[in-house]
């Protein structure tokens, strides 16, 4: 199995990590170790000690970095050992690391060879803007590819057959949507006037089943991190009266058969109620949870560890977004595995960036 | 793994489906859709979407079929699409259909890609004409290859070792078993005279242990149902004056370890007498999910997923019959297999026949 | 895989099996039948019946032998069937048997094709001479390849991180250990003076931390038996005046990623305190099983089914009994393939040697 490697992934949302504390966590098939020092600072370590191969998770943190609770070797964030009582700090004697860096609320971390680039960062500001009463997050370990949380997002049509009694209310469905891509992701947008909102919307502009203009919008950025506006308001009103909800939907496989999976929430109204949030933020978790998720793990089993392509899928017009990212992925994991075979061999035990 | 395809198979008891309702059950590897209409009328289909591979179990009857519950399609019961708001009915857009046939209480389906054939339905007419009073049946989901369900009917010498508390009596060790074999099936017989019941049939006839005559046949029909007729009377009575049970069990392999398991059970004592037939009924489950179904699981661990012929068993004229029953199926995969080759290669999405 | 099989192995404590008691347990991935007649007798067999493969510890002991639950063979302690209801007692119808010897209130089991030996039983005699209040034993299921087990123990340093509230003190990590070998086993011998003791030790000399010499040696048998001395005085006093703890420690693998372990505990201090006797073993147990175990099975997984060698551990001077152990079992696994395929081919049904 390939992931695109040089990229960022969320690893964490940042307060799952408090500091002195320690979070295991396999991302890409690989067995990591996140911390926080007590000054704030993340140091993320192949979670495998080099001498007999305990998680060094089960270790404890020091002052300078973590201790392995089987027979005491130390190393620092960047994976140096920096404590060995049975001999030399020997330079063999190093951990892989991984470039993490906080932004956003989310901890994200680069799991690749190639110098960590943090221009390539997405830009999720509007996590940032909103107030504690207009934002939620949540996380949940799902079963399934991470591809197909992706292609959910990107085929918002589902919405109109899955949740019709919240999300759908069929325009998605009705609205064919524009689909772009530049270097590093893809868009995809669904314009629809004098349509149905969902319940959801619906209920909160008051409309009481009136027609509606309905904006949404899905962001996917490389590897796997999608901004998505939904926004409406009365048919023929101007957009600024409306209300938009945004929201991130990101992706990091564990396995090939398990996915990450990281959401947040933010809106234009009832910014200061902190009641309206909480129920907003439970509503969605549910849905996800009851509704997203089985469905998801039901595809992932019933294509029986097969390849998406080699079933011969029979796609439309719903799926053009889903079918523009999954090509891109393969042909980035293309690009990384040729650059990776001619210019940067990975060292046996490999380097922080 | 193969399976014999072309032959009738039992998924589910009627009742299991009521009108309206839908069953999702995994049948020779394949995931298979049944559900009954409201008129009654059942459909079988291959639980996968054909657009992005969502089990179609997931999603609600409707008035012209299933609706898928992802994205919305809609496929009536032949497999065919009545429903696509993505896109024009294109022919393409199939899944594939199982005929299923109802009789005897059961729903029949055939896997095959030939030509469904009612005539070769095992009649199992005993039980239509069986009082409600006198009639049980149940469902046991098991582990184990259907093979070994099938060896142990076909070798009821087990009755003496395995549940000398109820059925067994020594009399089908020390009895020779005559064994014939036709097209379709093969048939097994035990003949006992001045010889001992097991306890329930002596109870049953009030012998308190006086030696009776005892007639047992096992009619194994491809690819797994056997109706088995067990009775008995006090020695030297004519038979008529006697008592029989007609019982019904039917293997319908759900993976190549795992088994549906069929059974049904009639008299000719007692026929209206319902606390009789309701102890009668919970005894026969009780044997069977406490007695035969361990073994049967143990057997088939034990094996460890290696071939039963591979392991080479050492086998005595009480194997006659699972030795023949084994290679009759061989043989039926191997034909249908070589057919299948060269004269209907499977289409890419199958027909309904 | 490959396991030493021309040893001794500890199969079960002896009272795991009462008289007229039957223990089955795989061991060395082959499934084994124990167990103990009425007049105290072992046996050990394959625990599958070679006629349909039925596990024979489903059937009971009769005064012969087992017989099968399912069709009634017996068969006796060393595999000759001593019963057949459906035909003669042919010479080929014969179960493996094991060679089984107790002693030290073990069962020893000898799973090899080579003649069991007796001459290398080791020889545990602290176990026979320490009186009921002086002595424990115990038994872990555990997961994780066996040697990971040995590995633990040949490296006593991981005491002063695994257990510092307990066994570790320090000392095991500042003192260079001296490493022997011998035909049939490796020794390690740590001696340390004017050192620390662990807490324990310290608190049963009542040293309030004071300095003390420290002695502690483990010798390794193949396949997998430990013994352990573990012994402390006040620094400068004669070893006598000094405690020692006497333990066994003995793996036994179940499969490749699951081992037996087998433990037992003498002393030479407070012999009939029944009191402390019980204290004592429970916190070992506690210690076993929520420190040792643990971190184990996390090394097992960390590894992921990949060999030692092939990760490359960085190893240490603390690692050179691990490390003779290791290459002393794959020098007897190659021997004994050698020797296998040059002077004795295993039969078809192995006799009892």
């Amino acid at each position: 199995v390939n992931y695109v490697k040089n990229a960022w992934y969320i690893a964490a949302w940042g307060d799952a990590i408090a500091p002195g504390k320690m979070l295991a966590r396999t991302l890409l098939d690989v067995p990591v170790l996140l911390w926080r020092a007590m000054d704030g600072t993340l140091a993320a370590l192949h979670d495998r000690c080099p001498h007999r191969f305990a998680p060094l998770s089960l270790g404890k943190l020091t002052e300078g970095g973590v201790q392995c609770g089987y027979h005491g070797l130390s190393f620092d964030g960047l994976g140096h050992c920096v404590g060995n009582p049975h001999g030399p700090l020997a330079a063999a004697l190093r951990v892989r690391s991984f470039t993490v860096h906080e932004k956003h609320h989310a901890i994200w971390i680069w799991m690749g060879e190639a110098r960590a680039d943090l221009s390539t960062l997405p830009d999720l500001a509007f996590i940032d803007v909103a107030p504690a009463t207009a934002f939620s997050k949540g996380y949940l370990h799902s079963r399934g590819n991470y591809q197909f949380y992706t292609d959910n997002i990107m085929d918002l049509s589902h919405a109109d057959y899955l949740h019709p009694n919240s999300i759908g209310g069929g325009a998605m469905t009705r609205t064919k949507a524009r689909v772009e891509e530049d270097e590093q992701g893809v868009s995809i947008t669904w314009l629809a006037t004098n349509e149905s909102l969902g319940p959801m919307m619906d209920a909160v502009l008051n409309l009481n089943g009136a027609p509606a203009d309905i904006w949404t919008e899905v962001h996917w950025r490389l590897p796997g991190v999608m901004r998505l506006v939904h926004g409406g308001v009365a048919a023929g009103r101007p957009r600024y009266e409306g209300v938009n909800n945004i929201n991130l939907h990101a992706v990091t496989p564990e396995t090939p058969t398990t996915t990450h999976y990281f959401f947040a929430a933010t809106r234009t109204i009832n910014l200061h109620d902190a009641a309206f949030n909480e129920q907003f933020a439970n509503t969605r978790q549910r849905i996800f949870a009851t509704e997203d998720k089985p469905m998801i793990e039901a595809q992932h089993d019933r294509m029986g560890g097969r390849e998406f392509w080699d079933l011969q899928p029979i796609l439309f017009g719903i799926d053009h977004g889903v079918v523009r990212v999954r090509r891109k992925l393969e042909k980035q994991i293309v690009h990384e595995t040729n650059q990776g075979a001619t210019e940067c061999p990975s060292p046996a035990i490999a380097t922080n960036k």
